[in-house]
């Protein structure tokens, strides 16, 4: 795990002024990557980084020739439309080019007529998926989460025997991963009525958020051949915010006993900016187990990650509905990471455990991430109590689970006394009418 | 679905002998697609067509521009190493390549010298996945194997309410799907023992097979539309052998609440070659449910899926044990697809009926084909009842569960009076010992 360094420190100003905002997701010390353009424009989607409220771009910041040595060669892997070879490249290559945008950004690096050629403003920007996503694995992270759910479908035996020993996870649809702002139709299925005697095909009638981070697999494993826990953090590249969008009617129906499918593999959206580990390095934290839990297998335990092993990421979520007016939104809850019952290096290090090659660009959810308080749950399925209890909007609407025309907007952020505040800029999508096909619906 | 037309003419003989010969898995009529190179040469790898004992060099036959016309584009998108560009081409371009090579190798076509240069002898082939599989998924559609599996893992509830009603099915590992001839290495995990009181980490104890059908698919739906029963084969460029390996200990312990997980994640093996389903055209049979059996509903319903929509593709699985001669092998089960309860066609309606997006190249395992009576089931779990009774082979070793060392063979065939023979070759791979790394192993 990484000391902490000169691109920390919180002192740190940029030339650009945006860049120094207090409440700026993007200070100097967070530069997270993003594939991006132009909106609405023929450019080549690039790589970029986010400084205040604009991106630099490192097709253009390669051409300026001020990025020199070892940070050269990390540049040289930012020049196409993935960032797949530098995720692939690994953390001495992150660390350059963050320590070099780092002196190039600071306010009196000396060439702010150069640099200034090379940012666009996010305001203009579209993003698409910084890198073909291989696999995706979705995990289960949160106890609250997995107490709360297993409680409604499994009121007897809300938590299974195996949740504390393991980290919990399955495959995921990598195909239906989208970028932030991609508005996906409600999902049509086949869903069975408690009583009912036979399910029916429809439209959802059930559909959820689900409030998770994404970890994005830096250098690969190769097949056959395991991740120890103390290097398991060298194979991630950073993180991001993802929502894991279901449809609960479907799930309940068709989970078992192979576990949720079409529930899930209809959409699911990611935020643009990656941000690194590095960034995150001064929000660690550690997660300290009720005493009475067990301890973690040995494979799944050190010292470094039970002490710092956790991240204190503020993550909320907010609803917009198509009845609101432009900016107004209500926020439906707010949690953290930190609560999170296993670390990101324990999931990687149990995924490979088998021997299962982690491949560059893989993404694994960390699964909802609810607080351990009944409002810091992060889908509607807690919230509501399964559907039981409406949520009353402050403009007198109400919801059990999501309508047409809402968005739903994620944030995600680490603030701490004596830090630079990083953020991960948000993830948003609008749910549209189902379409019906005719010979699909009946 | 298909009619059939002349390339499926039984009395068809070609000019290569070996393609005539009663046993070959590979006559004119059949023409399946692989990609492939000489073995442990430094060429390119290259798509190619089985005949006989022969491939059929898809670059070479280019060049001889003895392909023309509407084939001649079909056959332009064979010449990288991969056959998604021709995947991707839909059943037109298909259909116009495989008439192009029926009339082309038939005996009497006047073009032998030159064709013959384009000839590679399969016994000195080494293959690769015929693509890049974005995403992978594995059904459930025995009712036989989810009946005797389900009173394993349920006794009391074998055979769960869903199960008849739609295709149950999950979402798998890609990256560790391997081309046949890839060995390796007995896995590491968690498992619990029943009178354990904590689990334990290590090599796998209950190594076992899956004997399935891969089915590999062609053109794309959009995300957010769904695909019609009668043209869901429009979607399907053809199927494989597909042996889905599984750790049984492993996924006992992992598997509740989200479903398999790393028991089935580290190794899947795919026979190369991909028969099309035009050469499976006149194999197609009815699959009759007991009558008790609720009808599907509409949108998994046609009449055309009901009278022709399963195949009849003799399935079989044989082991080799390092004690074993060298081609040695015992015959473990036998079985057919025909058994399958729900149809290729229907896995994939369901699987777009939410609007997820299958992509070229995707591939849908059919899950384990175990027949209605005991020993054509198409897993050790079921042969040995959980692994409580063993098999007993004629050189006097036995099983429960696989050894190091152990060689997995299976193979798939048609066959029926007055048709050509139609086989989909073999896929194999040996179990190795497991590697236990420092660090992961306790």
């Amino acid at each position: 795990m990484m000391e902490l360094n000169n691109t920390h420190n919180p002192d740190l100003k940029s030339w650009l002024s945006s860049a120094n905002d207090k409440s700026t997701d993007f200070p100097i010390q967070n530069l997270p990557f993003a594939v991006f353009r132009e909106a609405d424009s023929a450019e080549y989607f690039r790589c970029g980084v986010a400084l205040g409220d604009q991106i630099i771009d490192l097709q253009k910041l390669k051409v300026t020739n001020l990025v020199t040595r070892k940070a050269a060669d990390a540049l040289s892997l930012c020049q196409s439309d993935s960032l797949h070879p530098f995720m692939a490249a690994g953390q001495n290559n992150w660390s350059a080019l963050r320590q070099a945008l780092s002196e190039l950004f600071t306010k009196g690096s000396g060439h702010e007529k150069l640099l200034e050629n090379c940012l666009s403003p996010q305001s203009k920007a579209e993003f698409k998926l910084p890198c073909s996503i291989g696999d995706y694995t979705d995990f289960y992270s949160s106890i609250h989460h997995a107490t709360a759910v297993g409680s409604l479908f499994r009121p007897d035996n809300p938590l299974l025997p195996n949740y504390k020993w393991l980290p919990i996870g399955y495959h995921g649809r990598a195909s239906s991963i989208a970028i932030s702002g991609t508005d996906f139709h409600r999902p049509t299925g086949q869903t069975k009525k408690p009583d009912a005697e036979v399910p029916s095909f429809g439209p959802c009638q059930r559909l959820d958020y689900e409030l998770e981070m994404g970890i994005f697999i830096g250098p690969e494993n190769n097949a056959g051949s395991t991740i120890a826990i103390d290097s398991s953090e060298q194979h991630i590249f950073g993180l991001c915010l993802l929502n894991d969008w279901s449809a609960r009617d479907m799930q309940a129906w068709e989970y078992q006993p192979l576990g949720p499918f079409l529930a899930k593999s209809f959409a699911s959206t990611i935020s643009p900016w990656i941000v690194t580990m590095e960034a995150l390095a001064p929000f660690r934290t550690r997660y300290t187990r009720p005493t009475d839990d067990p301890s973690p297998l040995p494979y799944l335990s050190s010292d470094k990650n039970s002490a710092q092993g956790s991240l204190d990421i503020q993550l909320a979520v907010a609803l917009q509905t198509s009845q609101m007016k432009d900016s107004e939104t209500e926020q439906l809850s707010q949690s953290s990471f930190r609560h999170s019952y296993w670390t990101a290096a324990q999931m990687v290090t149990h995924h490979a455990s088998n021997g299962c090659n982690l491949q560059t660009g893989d993404l694994l959810g960390t699964g909802t991430q609810s607080g351990p308080e009944f409002e810091e749950a992060g889908s509607l399925l807690e919230l509501t109590k399964g559907g039981k209890q409406s949520i009353n909007l402050g403009n007198g609407e109400e919801r059990r689970f999501l309508n047409d025309g809402d968005t739903i907007i994620m944030r995600g952020w680490c603030e701490t006394a004596g830090r630079a505040r990083i953020g991960f800029g948000e993830v948003r999508a609008t749910v549209l009418p189902a379409q019906i096909i005719s010979g699909a619906a009946q």
